[in-house]
């Protein structure tokens, strides 16, 4: 390659990381990677490590069929309504869209899928939308509606 | 009465005029002042007059069995599914809870009845959340998860 050709190739290269990196960090990015360690938990059967997701205060919101309130009975009704890793499947979470509404909250909307046998219940999705609040340097969710 | 009675009465008096100012005043009171609205608008059997109270965007979001987007599907969306007065009920909201997130965002927790005839498809209920935005001088919804 000429000289002219290898500038240009690692100019291209600098911007590429620089562009990669902005992607890479930011409040998007760090709610997205708390769902993605989310996803990780639920698939290696860790409810435990799933909540924590999950802002550590008696206020937190789980809306569903009823309301639950609170982080140790959210944590309790995961567990009663998933007791083995079978009821638990593989998740994944799809169609995410992050919205950053200030400096300390941020909306998602997003759908989640578990692949299960007949015997942990079947194939379940649907969507959900989650209030996340900036709770010191961590993005944690405060609200979560499931349906 | 003696004077000292009257005095009482009229500091009473004025003292709970400017707690009631005060309740009355505030997001929190423009965001109940404008569900209430929707109650009405909908028990009078007025569709169009229920959806002045969301954003009107392309963006809002309708978070059910599905989701759908923008002000124009959602308002048809409410009319195929309840394309009557028998069906549209009698409409209340209760435990409604109000966070103020920020000067532009709040959250909303709420559960709505519908009283109906069986005609009407029977009573239903249900909860949602609510995100509201304040657009201009008014909270407008532009996230409402129903379930």
């Amino acid at each position: 390659m000429g000289w002219e050709v290898v500038v240009r190739v690692r100019v291209w290269l600098l911007l590429t990381i620089a562009v990669v990196s902005r992607a890479e960090s930011g409040p998007v990015a760090a709610i997205r990677a708390e769902m993605d360690k989310q996803v990780e938990a639920w698939n290696r059967g860790d409810v435990k490590a799933f909540m924590e997701s999950y802002d550590r205060s008696d206020s937190i919101l789980f809306v569903g069929r009823s309301v639950t309130r609170g982080y140790q009975p959210v944590l309790e009704s995961y567990i009663k309504r998933y007791p083995t890793r079978e009821h638990m499947g593989k998740l994944t979470f799809t169609d995410l869209e992050v919205t950053i509404l200030s400096k300390e909250y941020a909306f998602v909307l997003g759908k989640f899928n578990l692949a299960r046998t007949v015997a942990g219940g079947g194939d379940a999705s649907g969507w959900f939308t989650l209030l996340f609040k900036k709770t010191g340097k961590a993005w944690k969710i405060v609200a979560d509606h499931t349906s």
